[in-house]
């Protein structure tokens, strides 16, 4: 329960809503909280999505694949975070990515009837909720409609960013040379140009199925 | 409002709420009918998003565009249909699709303190509103993780595909040959034998910068 209130607080689910509120939540509301080690998953990808958990404290790891598994895009995140809220919901409430903690990190969760009950009670929150659901849904439908670039390297940065949550930060892609230039309609041998020309400029290292971008937003 | 009873019954928002509750909300609700002519725009990309418009009958086109206005896609939606509900809220409650009128059409919108009220009242028409847009946002994010086919043929079906709103139903995509080239990363040439093969199937019809496909759900 340790500083529950003020974690509250930081996050866009309960913003907007006064103190009392808030302690009228935490009054009635059954919150389970968990605590994960270093490498611990804290949701994994196929689980089911029954409830809403939320990263208190602590980093993670977020780790998406394709529909096939041939590639994956490594993110990292920092509390407080809401965990797939859009899959809490909707046509099938498992969680698409896996979520492992770095160091030791805390979350809470709170059961679909709380969920319910909070939403019944509290207006605010219920316009947060779908907020942030619409805003997902806005923000996944706005990326199919970016025009692709030209030359390869503008297309390599267009496809990492196509596929981050966060526009900033440090990336890991998975992905085999001859996947990304299917992936992207280039040449293996251009792709691996333009991957070499990024890494001379340390904006990138690669190596084996492995790109390491440290800040993504220095990519342009 | 005639017949308003019948027809929201047929509206996912309203599924699983008892008559009683439907005459509830009938009563209780301003709701706003508007009747449109053939090629009246209904709503329009860009425009403000401030209430749910609910087409209630008649045949509807809708136009999605590129960011940069380089390509579009049109398909039609039949009555009864729900306007981009997940643009009503969120980060920015704007239309981005056209929809235009084919014959007659009404629609009826209900506005924003109405759709609060109703979502107050009745928790399941609250559920059914947070489930049908997070199945809109597990939708838009599925589509980004789907691999990327090799050939020709299919990276244009791809294509196609992961831009409409239906998998099935006639298409008309607005692209000069040169822009789907770049889309796609293959030749000029390659898109363009593509398209001749599938047009000789009578699997779609070509000219100009347009791409009619009278049912894409026979391109595989």
């Amino acid at each position: 329960m340790l500083n529950l209130y003020d974690k509250l607080r930081e996050i866009p689910l309960f913003q907007g809503l006064t103190s009392d509120n808030l302690m009228q939540i935490i009054g009635q509301t059954k919150f389970s909280f968990k605590k994960f080690g270093k490498n611990d998953i804290i949701k994994k990808e196929g689980e089911k999505c029954d409830n809403v958990a939320i990263l208190l404290s602590g980093d993670v790891k977020t780790i998406a694949y394709a529909d096939d598994h041939g590639y994956s895009i490594e993110e990292y995140i920092k509390a407080p975070y809401i965990i797939q809220l859009e899959h809490f919901m909707g046509l099938s409430p498992h969680y698409t990515r896996t979520f492992t903690s770095i160091g030791e990190s805390n979350t809470v969760e709170i059961g679909q009837s709380d969920l319910m009950h909070i939403s019944d009670e509290f207006i605010i929150f219920r316009i947060n909720l779908l907020n942030i659901v619409s805003a997902i849904a806005q923000k996944a439908e706005s990326k199919l409609w970016r025009p692709m670039p030209a030359d390869t390297r503008s297309r390599i940065v267009f496809f990492l960013k196509s596929h981050c949550l966060y526009p900033t930060g440090a990336k890991v892609l998975r992905i085999k040379m001859t996947r990304l230039a299917q992936e992207l309609g280039i040449s293996r041998l251009n792709v691996s140009e333009a991957l070499n020309a990024m890494q001379a400029k340390g904006l990138l290292h690669f190596s084996r199925g492995i790109i390491s971008v440290p800040q993504i937003e220095r990519l342009r």
